[in-house]
């Protein structure tokens, strides 16, 4: 069954998590450029991954293609050997999706993302060029449905929509925005209903907010489809890190993004309180995006399993709620094995000298990063700021 | 070049992360229990595991045999069908780790741990036969070395040591103690001289305490050594979890173990200070334990790079100090692509309303713990101590 | 010179600090009640903390006569005399600020605040012949202005400055509210216009919140003039307690209010970013509410010392941003004699087992406040509730 | 009765609170020079803060003559015009105590404390000698007993010891030291032993740590009495801000010192705490450093009122573990009124930028304070420090 008939039946679609973060921790992904050519250069570890979000319940495997547009690829040509052109990056990634997916009870989804085409103003015609190269070759692989991911400019999404839906195939759109809406001031209700109207059937968010600010972005999206008198299926992939303290751009501008995250990493009991407020959204494509491992998946396939009616294979390896320390030698830790115990810990981090929240940094405030530029001959602060702004950023 | 070879020869041998906890989040080992089954019944996931430290630097693969002595093996019986039996598993350990140090430059190294046995308090004979019964698979399998380690009594340790060394081969021991030392009081020192004089050529700590308070343990054991006139290498094994609140007993009695110790993970540039203090102290086999993952242990093989003389293959996919951020469209994050930066970052946990330092539990402050222990009807407080008690915690 | 010449000709006046928390601290007011008897059982108590203002640099001393209403005096009977009557208390109040006011130059202001009668909802004649009363005292006295401070209701707080405005001498009018607005969702914007037309020659807020969210209200209430084209002083005087996780009616819903706030109190630091900030957006009576001691009123005068061209009598024994350390033994303490060091501290809590923020009680979260109403016969949670609505909270 | 009799008798005696911090905080002290001349400048100001500890509790007024040794105040000349004579500060300090003593049940204490003639290290003969003149006045205005507290040295203290107990009256003596001891390494055992020797009846220790470690000291001390088979009274006076980050020179190298400490100070509950756990260690001369405030004090005599069968005047205005607000209008704030609920509160501190903990300065720390003092022409580093070992720091 199709992802549309799945949902117009009311179930519940769980998706995948993220594979730049994860692929960057097993040493397969680089930070900086979060470039896929791994499906070519280690096929094996890209499968493996695919192997563990479907065990842990992904109903959906989206294809490894996240920033495999070819402009991206030559843009960070430098860490691409001549050999992996665009073409076998997203064709191995669709042969290793299906390959998985056929061990289980999955969809396969072709993903684009946010491009430098855009970003370095081209203009339509040639953005849209972009896209539909990668949609050649998700044509060519015959994947389930399409998913238009990871957009901070709702125009730049509408039109990778637009080339997607010329496929034929259902098409889902998630921006990676948070309540204020995209760069340009557009608002998240008004992003939905354009995406929605360019051929959308499915809407949500992806990455750069934590779960809470997610959904009440998510939220934000259904009330505007419902002012609009539009139909869509909403879906959420959050980051899997705590962001209360982000500004407008999300994580990106967190002082500790990429490489000091670790102590902002959600518990598998936030994801199970994130998959109930989701469910109970009505939001019924609930995934995740960086940060989200195989277990926090399977969380969100064990919160709803009353509703589906099952667990996910990997829960063999799980006890619900802790329940698997009954039997510890110690008393005090199996009093852990109880819903109530984990559901209202407060986890400490250990670090005493760290704060719990960060200013974001930006224009305004990154004095270091100002006295940094200013070390470099070539670019002046006005030089970098309009480039910057050049770049629709 | 066997291990003691590269050790006497003052080489850096880098060891691997932690299986149970990495292989937990990958759906394929259940907390509690904590048994390594996942050899038979999911291959490919070891062994991808530990292609992935290979990748990182680890110059030794440790056999997943973790709590895969008989005796565990069927106290947790319930987990494992009849078919996969202990044999098997230590076999499939085995195999696995040999086939992938052929991929590079890896020494495989036969583990045996603490034993349900000991606990119970079996005699000398019984608890050393099922040491026995582990070693005839790594002799038959023919592993590079021996290592004994999570043990919290050294009695235990020493009788371990003992039947390792019949093989002949080097053996190594580290228990799971900080700087009170084991849970019969012997101090870290003392521990160190007697698994020394039992033939462990190398000795050290791994797991329960995290890199600061393990290397204070390790330095104890080499003053003991010292004031003892013996000579053995050391070797630390630490947890990538901040635990600076830890009783004796370690991590196991913090209120967020096993499943709320995301916001304790070290980063990776927490991770390059230790290996430098490791490496400072005059330790020459640096790894990890618990929480380690592949970006873990390549942060140890980096930050010591210019002492090896070379990086990684994994480093292909990281620059050095962050700086693979140095051509980020945002000025403020290109900012970040720099030593100093990341040193000096105290990375806030995104969490407001979680303290930052926990009370462990034990005796004596499980008001909780005893409450919920009076509920069942069978087991009273003081039935339950004395179990504890004869267990020998 | 009276208030209105004053503020009219573009001075700065600076408030004083709160009373009911200092002199709690000091030990004459009880929390709870928070009642001024202290006027008449220890005049020299409050005579001492009118003189600390003083020479802390504050320009008005305000009555010690919040909740000296006659109904508020009664409610809270068991804690006064039957000597000290409603007068007496008002009497002793007017007499002590005048005898400090004439060591300096000081003005007097009569105050009134929020009265049990309205909450209980008796009618616009019978509040009105409270404050009336109160009135008659600051007459005979004659005050030099009036406030009405500590409003959550603006209707009662216009009705007060409808009985201080018969006086014909100077009003101000201070809501203890935040930017959500009053109990019944008037807006702060609204109620500045509504106090304003009512007669009030300067408005703002109080109490209840922090420096930050005070300024963000009185913010909201210049719009609200400035869009009704109606002019005023603007007033501020808030918390010295940090309160970002305040619900809609601030510090009283803390879980550490009353007797628990310490780890939240502002140093002096704080208060001269709070005196710059409110002056920058034209603010020009700048004073404290609860928490502010006399240092942090000295604070203001500080900060604001180049704007008015002298320093407080207190400042004798305090140098400018920690300029008196500079004579200390300790180099490392002589290091701190300096204004970049103070403006970019941040200040530890030493409470590592203690969390940053907190979730404020009330209505649907209380679950241990229902639990505990369920033990007491007399009043089920139904009849509370009904009783606190009907109170109009 | 004098000190010894109540002490010999078994009665708690209760102590004052920090004089210099408080009158900071009130305008009549400047922070670095600390010095009492407010005795002669301000005496009602002095006075009213006596009154509150009497109100409050305290058993013992000490005289306001901390640091006014005639070394000390010439050394703080600028500070002090030239009227204001040592023996005149001296003078008005035991006058005023003496006046507030009369006004209830309260001993009068002269005290002394640490000298710059010992830190430049003058001989013992003139070290004597600037403690002898303030016994003098001492003895002039007949003091009940003697104290000499805020020794970093135990030789120091010994000295005033010696020369206090020439006067024939009862001698306390606490040392502003932590677990670790003297500023030479004499442990607080050795410390304690000396000081019994060397005539002192009561010995402690006061200032520099909080509560917990305080008492941690003199428990040492305690047993350090124990083993040299001396008897002496215990007493306390610890300071009202948790300091669990300190190093052996206690919070004045705290980063916060001194004018960002408010996230440290103790709650009421906090001190109520550490009255018990003093009281429960055999500690009878239970009083306060800086930071305790008069209701800190009452703290204490609230704690220990079922031994002692009475309550201070203060109570009048204070509930018992918070039941004055057992009639406060909103239910969850009654629900506040119950020792359970404010003896487990972990009260946040509205800081979330900040971390719980600092590291303290000192020398190889503070790179900033080098590189400060490399600013300074005058003096180079080595110098500083040359001149800061000269000085027995």
């Amino acid at each position: 069954q199709g992802i549309l008939e799945r949902l117009d039946a009311g179930e519940i679609v769980i998706g995948d998590g993220g594979f730049v973060f994860a692929l960057e921790k097993r040493g397969y992904v680089k930070a900086g450029p979060w470039t896929p050519e791994a499906t070519v250069e280690h096929p094996e570890a890209v499968r493996q991954l695919h192997r563990e979000f479907l065990r842990a319940g992904s109903n959906v495997l989206q294809t490894f293609t996240f920033y495999a547009s070819e402009d991206k690829l030559e843009n960070r040509g430098n860490y691409v050997a001549e050999k992996i052109t665009c073409q076998k990056v997203n064709e191995a990634a669709c042969d290793i999706a299906r390959e998985v997916a056929n061990e289980g009870d999955a969809l396969v989804a072709g993903g684009v993302s946010q491009t430098p085409s855009y970003l370095s103003c081209k203009d339509k015609a040639e953005v849209k060029a972009v896209f539909r190269k990668q949609l050649d070759v998700f044509m060519k692989k015959n994947v389930d449905f399409l998913i238009a991911e990871y957009f901070e400019h709702v125009e730049e999404a509408v039109w990778a929509v637009e080339v997607l839906k010329e496929s034929g195939k259902p098409v889902a759109a998630t921006m990676c925005i948070g309540p204020e809406g995209d760069m340009h001031g557009v608002t998240p209700g008004q992003c939905a209903v354009q995406l929605v109207k360019a051929g959308a059937s499915i809407v949500g968010v992806n990455c750069h907010f934590d779960p809470d600010i997610s959904l009440e972005t998510v939220k934000l999206m259904k009330e505007g489809l419902q002012a609009a008198k539009l139909k869509a299926h909403l879906m959420s992939q959050p980051l899997a890190f705590h962001t209360p303290d982000c500004g407008k751009q999300g994580f990106i501008d967190l002082p500790e993004f990429p490489f000091g995250l670790e102590p902002r990493i959600v518990t598998r009991w936030d994801v199970q309180k994130y998959a109930r407020k989701a469910y109970d959204l009505g939001i019924r494509y609930i995934g995740g995006c960086c940060g989200f491992e195989p277990y926090h998946i399977r969380a969100i396939a064990e919160e709803l399993g009353p509703e589906r009616g099952f667990l996910p294979e990997a829960s063999e390896k799980h006890g619900s709620w802790g329940n698997s320390l009954s039997m510890h030698t110690k008393p005090w830790v199996r009093a852990r094995a109880r819903k109530e115990y984990w559901e209202n810990l407060k986890p400490a981090s250990g670090r005493p000298y760290c704060p719990s929240m960060s200013k974001p940094d930006g224009w305004g405030v990154t004095k270091g990063a100002r006295e940094l530029m200013q070390q470099k001959e070539a670019t002046s602060e006005q030089q970098l700021k309009e480039l910057f702004q050049k770049q629709k950023f």
